[in-house]
């Protein structure tokens, strides 16, 4: 293996490849891809597939294998993958998995295959386990691995060395040796490159950093966990109770998980999917689980419809309002949507508090009258000339500007609102903001011209 | 500094503390706490100002925390503050900055200012400098840090800790050294946690990983990049050229920070923002960089009006269709959303290809042809009661039905398209798709209604 001379080739498309072989049934050249692929790359070739291929691809996976994918797989087609493995066969590919990835699979299996699993494993190990899934997985207590290297402040670089020289390994991913006293209380941490640059007879005492360091109290919010660890580039962080005591450490890999998890909710959430929809999923339990917003975008549009036609005697007498109308709600819309992202952003950035809201307020309004003006004119303009009515085009220009304003208010105090009731603003506020850009729209137009039209 | 007792605190919201202390003037506490926060986080609190308060956040700031903290400070921040700062000041402040963060700020200079800068960097220095500043941003070249050890293949263990120990430092976020050989070809990396519990004596050629290592080519796209790392929970990876010559390497935070951006990119993309928006940007600016996509949406808007003005005598006849016709276009606008956006990740995921595109084509038109049927039937009753009209509900039902088929076809083949006229789907996609599900939902609604009613 490691007399090998590494070549460079530009990654060729893996997915694209595997699936030729295996739809070629061209097995070994397909087992051998695999055996050079890693758990997650192999995860997202089988999260491609349809869900009747994806257990023959299962299948001609080494068994060894199957626990590492199985950690990388999103949650549904996990469990469809699950449902059909034998306890033996799920415990045996489990073996050698991670704590803190162990921890994940068996949170998200039914209860009794969880049990099952548990009674499993060796009596130390379902401890560890249980405390682990004792937390919120969206905690740094269900983020965290157990397995960590301590040592104590009174001993010699060299002591170390030569202790890590009998272990013969380290868990892997591992930049920093957490230092603890007598009580597991965590005191600081030894670099691993301080380590190999230092003179050996150094107290770890000396040279480990205890000031500088973030250590994570367990309930921290995963959101919150990523945020340090992005603002303050770590690659891994102890994680300690609130006696201070070491529990274990987060490593910059579960992390990235959580980010993509988070920014995959995000925008996923905002089109009123929820994430870990399998694209493939069976057809009706798609269109089951997209049926929430499809449902709350429905009361919104008869309550949309309901405005439309408190105004129908308007609407007979000037046919030309029911053809502009919609000009008015899509652009106080589009307008609307882009202060909701901006807002969005900034309170998951945290940006946003009480000292600059108001200025941001009034800011989003400015804009909102400013573009409001800007297309208004010519709105204004375009109908004047369609219509041959300048009565119709003042009428529409001044909805234009009166619901871009209110488009730039929702825009702020949909997510803002949203963030103090504690829903996500990212998931709800598209849904409520058009509603609202829809309904001030139509009721602003049609109201001002059954004023002065009709 | 060492011998401090870290303690576990809750983490305050150090934003919402900084600000009150700035807006209370009480200087030296705030700087105090500025003094204990890392870069990224001065570098939110600052973008979380006011733009008049900012100029003077910043000269509270330490002058030897300049550097870092613009580095972290979004683009249109950073510019407006080094816009104020003299040629010796900014290169006082970004002395000593790492090569690939130094190579993000210069690229973003204008051409004058880059140019002093590098003129006052030593020789070797600007020739590393210009080295990255020739590759794109978005590639790994420009990701990378020139600054890594590199050793031979035929030296042992021993020998390594003996130079590192001689050399005292190692970079940050060191976790590998890469070995090359006489020509500075890439051969494979040691591992440091290799280093401290292998035996001293092996050669480093024999316990090295040259077959499993992924060497990234300089010319990579960045998101390829972000790709791999999350894909094979790296921390630090090889950046060689073609001839597989060693140039650098890329280090996780980096990776971050190319994923969050990305994100970002993706999420106010969505909503017709452009990345980089600075939340307190003049008005007249932010006014005027959201005009592209309120004007586009205004040529669709007007589109939508040119199909219903094609109806305008069924409108006149019959006011039950102004009223309704809402519903239809926003229905299909909601659902076409959902399947654009699982096609927007699915792509991003590089998990659709050509062997599974027809069928996830099928699958979603059969989801909208489902909640079709679902939500026509509801607003068929509906509209049958509201109006008295049965002829009408069944219109407005096939409408909906048709309608929600063409938003699945849509939101599958607007993103799909985009991906092959190489535009990235997530930043225009949204616009088109609701153009044309208002388009078709107002001309299927009308059409049949002239077909049928009138």
């Amino acid at each position: 293996m490691d007399t090998a001379d590494p070549t460079v080739v530009e990654r060729p498309d893996y997915s694209a490849l595997l699936t030729e072989l295996f739809r070629a049934n061209e097995i070994d050249q397909f087992q051998l891809m695999m055996a050079d692929l890693h758990p997650a790359e192999i995860a997202h070739f089988i999260e491609a597939l349809h869900p009747h291929d994806r257990q023959r691809a299962w299948q001609l996976l080494a068994d060894q294998r199957h626990g590492d994918v199985l950690v990388e797989l999103s949650d549904p087609v996990r469990e469809s993958l699950i449902e059909r493995m034998g306890a033996e066969e799920l415990s045996a590919s489990t073996q050698g998995l991670e704590a803190d990835d162990m921890a994940d699979l068996v949170g998200d299996l039914p209860q009794s295959r969880a049990q099952q699993l548990l009674g499993s494993l060796a009596q130390q190990d379902r401890q560890r386990l249980e405390n682990i899934l004792s937390y919120e997985e969206d905690t740094a207590g269900g983020l965290m691995n157990p397995d960590l290297l301590t040592i104590r402040a009174d001993i010699t670089l060299e002591v170390v060395v030569r202790y890590l020289r009998q272990r013969g390994s380290m868990p892997t991913g591992t930049d920093q040796l957490a230092v603890v006293n007598r009580e597991n209380v965590f005191r600081g941490v030894l670099y691993v490159t301080d380590l190999l640059t230092l003179p050996v007879e150094t107290l770890v005492g000396e040279v480990m950093d205890s000031d500088g360091v973030v250590q994570i109290l367990d309930t921290t919010p995963d959101r919150e966990v990523a945020k340090l660890f992005t603002d303050r580039d770590l690659i891994s962080a102890p994680v300690v109770d609130s006696n201070n005591r070491l529990l274990g450490r987060i490593t910059i890999d579960d992390v990235v998980d959580v980010m993509r998890e988070d920014a995959d909710e995000s925008f996923l959430g905002m089109a009123g999917v929820q994430k870990d929809e399998d694209m493939f999923a069976p057809v009706l339990r798609s269109a089951r689980r997209r049926n929430i917003w499809l449902g709350v975008n429905l009361v919104t549009a008869f309550a949309a419809s309901f405005v439309i036609g408190l105004f129908d005697r308007a609407l007979e007498e000037l046919v030309a309002l029911a053809i502009l109308m919609p000009i008015v709600a899509s652009m106080g819309g589009n307008a609307g949507n882009q202060t909701l992202a901006l807002i969005i952003r900034g309170i998951a950035l945290e940006q946003i508090n009480r000292h600059n809201a108001r200025s941001l307020l009034r800011k989003e309004l400015r804009v909102g009258l400013i573009n409001g003006i800007v297309w208004a004119s010519v709105v204004s303009l375009l109908s004047t000339l369609w219509f041959g009515n300048p009565g119709l085009g003042a009428v529409i220009g001044a909805a234009m500007i009166i619901n871009m304003m209110l488009a730039a208010a929702a825009g702020f105090l949909v997510p803002m609102t949203l963030k103090r009731l504690n829903i996500d603003p990212a998931i709800a506020s598209t849904v409520l903001l058009t509603s609202i850009t829809d309904i001030m729209g139509f009721f602003v137009f049609l109201g001002l011209a059954t004023l002065y039209l009709i």
